[in-house]
């Protein structure tokens, strides 16, 4: 069978792959549907890796696949052969110290697929075919869009991601930054019963997609920051702020508009952003930091079988595996991509 | 009578002032005993002030004073004369938004003691006599010591502090920067029940008087930042870090040390510190801004009035009213001093 | 004018009733379109009062209903005439101990239309017109029912209660007792984020409502408790319960059924009810009450004028004022009713 | 070797009992000192279980033992022979739900020494030697007193009581029983910074014991109850209430005494206790019941070897293991008992 493998910046093929095992007791087959591109992924793509982090030996890329059963191995429950499934990429060791106090996805032995952390790396799920352990599948109802299926894990980790601000009802909510993670995070923070939302982005086409999402109010930073004037009012008017941006601006920007005693949660990743300690200090500001998800799986999955968020205003194009080069070079094209998918041989 | 007044940077007179009136109804006249000389009163002593805020007309400096109560108005029980006395300096307007949810020591109106924000700048404390409503002021055994009193104020901001972290019981606690708030962090972690604590300064001094103040173990960052390192293992062995230092430096070496999940309060004022995103988003670190203090006054001076926490490590030197330009300039150097106070005719 | 007012126990008049004065500054006049009956206005007038809140003098009862305005006072802003609004009842005194410390549901001085419990009593809403401060009302779009807006106050209460346990995302759900308020928070944790809603009550019909705001599952506990047992396995699947019945026997199901350290949210009002210690300890359960709401009321008004939430199955009937009575009869028969409503002159 | 073993009600023995066996690798042997006689092996000796749990086979009770390490196995480190150990009597199973969600207080499948839940029961600690994983031991200062090391079981339960509550800074806090586990949470709530500390009891002389462990204020309940009604006003004057008698009467006192929005940790077993609905919803009181303890066994540990906390006013008295049943027929006399120990070999 096949995989789509990095093996360095900028090169990235489909490759020949090991064929996947059949499955063992309490295993399952699973034919792979739709794979979608997530930034990590265009990280190994662009620049073979991050910060530290470097591709070292080939690896297949990929986190967030949904595919149909083919085949149970012994012992199996509650799963049958044909089922659309979305499969967890998170596999934390249920043994260490912090899997032990109940934040597994700090897991300090974490296997999580597709990432050049550990040597060997931990191999993606952009394959034909894979046998997982039956826990790592969450089922979907026989009429779910195997395309949004795929997006259990980006919409796991937005989940996880405002879990972290506590109840949002009646909340005023703020996200800094459009793309499939914020846009995804407008939708659980809708989910999640935030009363007003406000999304931000220096482009308009995002924007329109954070409409179709949830958000009340857009406001493109690059063309209309004055918008944000009326929300600094009584040292602020926002009760939740989400970066999602990764950028120091729209960091900056939050800290002037959240109110004091206020959260941001951070969700994107980025490099260093200025700080400043004494606005900060004197409106007694909370940022909060936010990575990856655990049960917000099994959640995201429900969510999305029951069709409680529509996500179709954020699939951009789904490109068959052989031309998951030019998907990676759409994917890499902000003016132009939201989430883009691969499809394999269970689409 | 007199106050040490402030007319501009390097520019601390010891004025004639408006004489106290008599208590109405519900207030006490009090003499003023010691004035402790806190960091905001330096920095209008050496620069006219601090980022937009200068001073812009003479303001009487002040925040931190005890006294002895002289007259008392009609009404007021509970309170004798002879009594040793706290002022709090901090009065909300107790009808803002911030007032009526429970943060008003966020008020959009407050008056504070001492500070240039408002225009007619609020008078300080640094006076011989004041006229206060009653519920300003805190009573005191008649055995405790004056100058202890005066860190009232101090000690509020610090229990107000160690109260952004929730329960200390069992934790690991690291505080950064040993100056009086580090100091006093401390003491007030210690109080509240946390069971290691660490603190750091880049000089011995202070250090030794961190050890006095209750830390279990000290690390000079200039000389011995190798000791940091056990404190990384597992992404962090701190559970909760106290940015004291308004340093950058120091608020890196936290969340490094900081484990995942864990918690960092920011107590001390500063300029911008770069702030390593995926460092925070990826170990989900929670940064929390802290800032003054409402009803930790009374507790404050309850702890302090029950002899719970020994202050006498902190007391650098007292000095004469006329001798005010002197004792803000030995509290200037921070090599030589922690907290200089001022005695007034009360003392 | 005229007003629905309980003069005692059975004793329900349509009384003529001091016209509302003319709107003054900030002030406005409201013509009354719908007013709910809710339980405490049939215990009034099934029993005179509850407790020791006895009717000593004739009041007009009602705290639920929505109106149109007629008149405006000097200086009102972001209101007009023709404007469909919701009236607050709840006016806490904003200078009292919890009211500044941000509970000014628990305010020591508060006044709530139709309420007995202050004497003189706080005259009730349910009357053709009404003067008050803009404050108190909420604007709903051109479109919004008016009976539906009329339910803006309990809708508050529930969106208080559904606060009280955090996020919601991913959380099992159970509600225990289908009345007004038992639906409302259904549809109030729908709202909020609930992944899974179990709904349950002694009789099908409100169960058939339930399920219509947005329960998962019901349990109709006369005739198929064993469905509970499934919700016992490993010490309970249950994260948060609801306990909307004030029936005991409803609190000791859900003991049994909330997992270890999960909440149990207590919305009905009633009597003594067995805790069983030895249990509660074991499995660390909380119990916490609910009571009203505060900023809430805005946020329901929001939610029902966006249609956030359909309230159509709610609405058992309107009746004409002059047909209170007969109303409150049908209010009081729970095996026919869930919210009735009594049409006033601006209906 | 000998232990002390319940055969059922009032049939305790001094048995022989199977030797320890040598420790293998990563385990410690140990000479048993001092173990403390707990209600639970009370419950045991008088009526032979409590509830549904019955003594159904011999079984050695005790669970709250210190002793002194005699063997090591291979490969311990941190441990040497001599050492004053503290042992630890839960073994959560680090596998279930309730484990991997950081609550192994929780454990579906516990271990717990001298526990007659599972079959065969989990023998207890009142042994002359045990042989356990070093993980199950906390070492002492050599200087620490193997009495007061004998409490770290019960004071781990106090602690992880009073972390129940958040910060204790500035709380009034009220401990209703002043049996062993009131008078350790008297203990544990002021070595957690609370700020004001009323005990009660119906009996003076455990109130003298709880002003010796750190009470502020006692009230005799069967003498002084009037001594409640200040603590009423405004709704209640308590910020947080410790239930550590498992007696109704005690639980009702609370309700009535703790201000709105306050909350109460049970932490006392007993039967059915009458809850107020009406009183419990009006003031959104909440009720937390807490069990056992994790990682607080080590903090307890480490506060008895540090001295931070003086544990002998608890001891009532310590028996030779041959005076065993005398031992027992003294703590089970509340009214001259406190905590009663026994002496193994190692003592």
């Amino acid at each position: 069978m096949k995989a789509v493998v990095i093996h360095g910046a900028r090169d990235l093929r489909v490759d020949p792959f090991e064929d996947a095992l059949p499955p063992g007791p309490g295993e399952a087959k699973v034919a792979v549907a739709n794979g979608g591109i997530c930034g990590s992924d265009l990280h190994y793509y662009l620049h073979g890796g991050f910060g530290a982090i470097r591709v070292q030996q080939p690896m297949a890329l990929g986190h967030e696949v949904s595919g149909v059963v083919t085949a149970l191995g012994a012992g199996v429950e509650g799963l049958r052969v044909g089922d659309k499934v979305a499969v967890n990429p998170s596999r934390p060791c249920g043994a260490c110290a912090y899997c032990l106090r109940g934040q597994p996805n700090q897991c300090l032995d974490m296997r999580f697929n597709g990432s050049a952390m550990r040597m060997p790396h931990e191999q993606g799920l952009f394959r034909e075919t894979l046998t997982v352990p039956v826990q790592l599948l969450e089922r979907f109802d026989p009429g779910a869009d195997l395309a949004h299926a795929a997006m259990t894990e980006p919409l796991a980790v937005c989940l996880h991601a405002v879990r972290q601000a506590g109840s949002l009802v009646g909340q005023t909510v703020f996200v800094a930054g459009c793309g499939p993670i914020g846009c995804l995070t407008v939708a659980a923070a809708r989910l999640a019963g935030a009363t007003r939302i406000v999304a931000a982005d220096i482009s308009d086409t995002p924007l329109a997609i954070a409409r179709a999402m949830g958000a009340d109010e857009t406001i493109n930073l690059a063309t209309g920051s004055d918008a944000m004037e009326p929300l600094k009012r009584d040292k602020g008017q926002v009760d939740v702020g989400f970066e999602c941006s990764g950028a120091a601006p729209a960091l900056r920007g939050l800290l002037d508009i959240t109110r004091a005693g206020g959260r941001i949660v951070l969700v994107g990743m980025g490099g260093d952003a200025p700080l400043p300690l004494q606005l900060t200090v004197a409106k007694e500001l909370t940022l909060k930091g936010t990575f990856r998800f655990h049960e917000e799986f099994a959640t995201a999955a429900r969510v999305i079988s029951d069709g409680r968020i529509d996500l179709s205003p954020l699939l951009t194009g789904v490109y068959e595996m052989e031309q998951a080069v030019a998907a990676f070079d759409l994917a890499a094209d902000k003016s132009r991509a939201m989430k883009v998918q691969i499809r394999f041989s269970g689409g």
